[in-house]
C-alpha cells in the first residue's frame, strides 16, 4: 500500500471537522483533479457523517485539458467556464462550504504554448472572480487540502520509483498535515493556539509596515490602514470557524498597495502553471513592482503580472519561521500551498477583505481606499530564509524586531 | 482488449460529428460516470479537432452516490444540486451543446430505501426542469450516447467474467450505434432516410389517433392537435441538425394528454432507478392512467407515476418495428436508450415541445391546450410486440393499418 489507508481517513476527517467544520445541513461543492477520487470518496463519506445536505464534486482531468492545448483552435483559449462558476458563486451564496482538493500535475502546461497558457488563465481567472471573492471574502467556510497524486509526486521524488514516490510525499502530506498524530484534532487546537498567540502580538502592535533585509533584500512592505493579522482559524461570515489551508504555518496580513518600496530577492523557485521561476529578483516603488528579473521564466512572470492593473501590487504578506515543519523537511513541493508555508512571503495581486478590521462590513472602495489591492490574480512567492531580518516599524519611525535570522525575534 | 479502441473512437466521432453536429466555436457540456473517462477523452478530442470553444464535463460517482445513502441524514434527500443544473441552463442559453454519457450501472440504488430513492429523484427533477427543458423544447443541439461500464456490462451478461462482459456490451454498443460500419457517418445518413420516410408518411396521414391490438392490449392513443411525427435526425433552434439519440430506431410524436382509452400490458421489463419493474398492466380514462398494476414493483412504480399533476398521463408515443436490430439483439440491456429502441413504447409524463408542427414557437400553453403534456418526469415503457396490431383512426373514424404483428403494414 503506497498511501497508508488509516492516514488517508484521518485527512479526510481533518478536512471536514478543522478545515471546513462543516455544519449540520450544510451543501458542500468540492474541486479536485480525477486522481484524487480515493480522496474525494473519503471526505465525501465523512461529510455525509457530519450531516452535509448534498455533496456536489467537480473534477478535473489533464488528459482533458492537454486534448484542449493539443487540437483546439487559438479562439478555445479565450474561454472560459462561466456558467460552472456563477453557479458555484450561488451555491456560496447559499452558504454550500467550498473545498478544493490540490494535487494536480503542477508541471501539467509545461511545453505547452505560454501565450496560451497565459490567455486561459486569464479568462479563467475573470470568469472565476465572483464565486473567488465569495471565498476570499470567507463569506463561507472553505478549505484547501491536498492528494498525493502520482503525477506530483514524480516531479518532487524524481529519482524514486512511481510507488516510493507516491508513499514519500504521502508521508509529507500527512506529516504536513498533522494526521500522523494520534489526535490530529487536538493537534489542530494546539497549532491554532500557537498561531493566535502571533497574530494577537502583531495585531496589539499595529506596525506601519515591516523592514526586511538580507541577501539581495532592502524591502519596506507598508501595512494597509486598519489591517489585521490572521493565521489558522478563521470566523466566515456565516459563523463557521475554519481553517483554510491545510497545511499552514503563516500569519499574514494586507499590505498597502501604494507603500511598498525597495528591492527583495526570491528565496525559493516559483512553480507557475507548469513553468519554474527562479533567482527572481524584484524592485518596487510606491508599492508597484516596477522591475522584475529573474535567472529562469522572468519573462514569462513578467506577463503574469501584467495581467491587469493590480497584478504588480502586493495583497498579502506573511510571516513564517525558517524552522516550521515544511521547511524542516527541505521538500520542494512545487505546490504554493506548501513552499509557501515554508518562508515568509508576499503576494501579488488580490488582498484578502478579512485581513482588515472589521472587513467583513468593509465595501470595495473601502477597502481600496484603506490601501487593499484588487486584481484577478493572487500569487505568491517566497522571500524568507535564515538569513532575513525583520523589523516591526511603528508610525513614529521607531522600531523592533519581528525576526532575527528568520525565526520570532520574542 | 476487452474494447475495440479503434471503434470507441468512431464512437466518440459519431457522437460529435452525427450525434452532435458540433459548430465551429460552440462549448460543449457534458455529463459521464467517471467510469465512462476513455470515451469522455476521446470524444473531447474530437470536439476539440471539430472546432469546439470549451469542453466541460460534469463527472458523476456511483461511490459517492451510495456513501449519501448509507451516510446522510434524511434531509439530504430532498436536496439537489440546482446551482449546478441553473448553470447548464445559462450554458445552453449561450448555446452550449448537451452531450450525455449513459452507462450508470442500472442497479446502482437497488437496494437502498425506495422512499429516499423517491425524494431525491423528485427532488433532482425538479431542479434540472429549467436545463431539461431547454434540450428537450431543443434550443440546442444535444445528444446521448453509451459506454460499456462493467457494472452495466454485468447485469446485461451475469454468466460472464468481467472481461468477457464489457466485450460483448461493448460490441452491442457499437452495433446499435453503427460503428462496427466502415463507413459509420454514411450508414446514419442512411438510417436517417429511412426514419424520415416512416414519417413523413404518417404525417401526410394525420391521424386522430392510434389503436393497438394485441394480448392484454385494447388501447386508443389520440394523438395531440397539429402533431408531429420525428425520428432520427432533428433541427434544433439554433439551426443545428442532431441525431438526439445514438442509437435510435423509432419514429415518435405527442399523444393528446386527455385522449387515451383502454388497456394495455407492458411487453418488457423496465429498469427504473435500480428496480426492475415487470409484467405492467395499465388502465387509461380520459388520458390518465387510473390504474396500475405490475407483477413486481407496481407500488414503486405507482408512487412515481404521483410525482406530480402530469405523472399519469402520456407525453410520448412511439413506434418501433419488432425486426429492429436491438430487438433482433434479444439483449435485455436494462437501459431505457437501448430497451425503448427495441419495441413500440409510450411514455409517461413531458412530452417534446418539437413534436407539434410549430412546436419551436408555440408557448407552453399553446402546447397545453393542443393537448401536450407537462410533467417532471419522463419515464419511456415498452408495449411492442410481434403480436401488437396497430390502426390509425382518421378524425371520421375510417381506419387503415400502420403495423401488423410488429411491423410496418405497408
Ligand atoms: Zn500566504
Ligand atoms: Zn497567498
Ligand atoms: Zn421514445
Ligand atoms: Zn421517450
Amino acid at each position: 500500500m503506497t498511501i497508508d489507508p488509516v492516514k488517508l481517513d484521518k485527512l479526510a476527517q481533518v478536512a471536514i471537522k478543522v478545515g471546513l467544520q462543516l455544519a449540520e445541513g450544510q451543501d458542500l461543492v468540492m474541486t479536485a483533479p480525477m486522481t484524487a477520487a480515493p480522496l474525494v470518496r473519503r471526505i465525501t463519506e465523512h461529510a455525509y457523517k457530519a450531516g452535509a445536505g448534498l455533496v456536489t464534486t467537480i473534477y478535473s482531468d489533464e488528459e482533458a485539458t492537454l486534448a484542449r492545448y493539443k487540437h483546439a483552435n487559438s479562439a478555445s483559449f479565450d474561454k472560459a467556464a462561466g456558467w460552472l462558476y456563477s453557479g458555484m458563486a450561488d451555491a456560496f451564496k447559499n452558504n454550500a462550504a467550498r473545498l478544493a482538493i490540490s494535487g494536480d500535475n503542477p508541471m501539467m502546461l509545461a511545453g505547452q504554448d505560454p501565450e496560451k497558457v497565459t490567455r486561459a488563465m486569464r479568462a479563467n481567472s475573470a470568469a472565476y472572480k465572483p464565486a473567488l471573492q465569495l471565498i476570499t471574502g470567507f463569506d463561507i467556510n472553505w478549505n484547501i487540502v491536498s492528494y498525493p497524486t502520482t503525477a506530483w509526486a514524480k516531479l518532487v521524488f524524481p529519482n524514486d520509483s512511481e510507488e516510493e514516490a507516491v508513499s514519500k510525499l504521502a508521508d509529507a502530506i500527512f506529516k504536513a498535515s498533522r494526521v500522523d498524530q494520534d489526535d490530529p484534532i487536538a493537534a489542530w487546537a494546539e497549532h491554532n493556539a500557537n498561531l493566535k498567540k502571533r497574530w494577537t502580538w502583531l495585531n496589539g502592535k499595529s506596525f506601519a509596515s515591516l523592514h526586511y533585509t538580507g541577501p539581495g533584500t532592502d524591502l519596506t512592505v507598508g501595512l494597509a490602514d486598519g489591517h489585521r493579522w490572521k493565521g489558522g482559524a478563521s470566523e466566515a461570515k456565516n459563523g463557521i470557524t475554519c481553517n483554510p489551508n491545510i497545511p499552514t504555518e503563516e500569519v499574514f496580513t494586507t499590505p498597502h498597495k501604494l507603500r511598498v518600496d525597495g528591492y527583495v530577492a526570491g528565496t525559493k523557485p516559483l512553480s507557475h502553471n507548469g513553468a519554474l521561476i527562479e533567482e527572481m529578483q524584484a524592485r518596487f516603488e510606491g508599492g508597484k513592482l516596477v522591475e522584475f528579473k529573474a535567472g529562469k521564466n522572468g519573462d514569462l512572470f513578467n506577463k503574469v503580472l501584467d495581467t491587469d492593473e493590480g497584478g504588480r501590487r502586493l495583497g498579502e504578506v506573511a510571516l513564517v519561521p525558517h524552522s516550521s515543519p515544511i521547511s524542516a523537511s527541505g521538500i520542494l513541493f512545487f505546490n504554493t500551498l506548501y513552499d509557501e508555508n515554508a518562508s515568509c512571503h508576499i503576494a501579488q495581486g488580490q488582498c484578502y477583505s478579512d485581513c482588515f478590521v472589521g472587513g467583513k462590513d468593509l465595501t470595495q472602495e473601502q477597502i481600496s481606499a484603506q490601501g487593499g489591492n484588487t486584481s484577478n490574480i493572487h500569487i505568491d512567492w517566497m522571500i524568507g530564509s535564515d538569513k532575513i531580518d525583520i523589523n516591526g516599524v511603528h508610525a513614529d519611525g521607531t522600531t523592533e524586531p519581528v525576526m532575527r535570522g528568520g525565526e520570532w525575534a520574542n
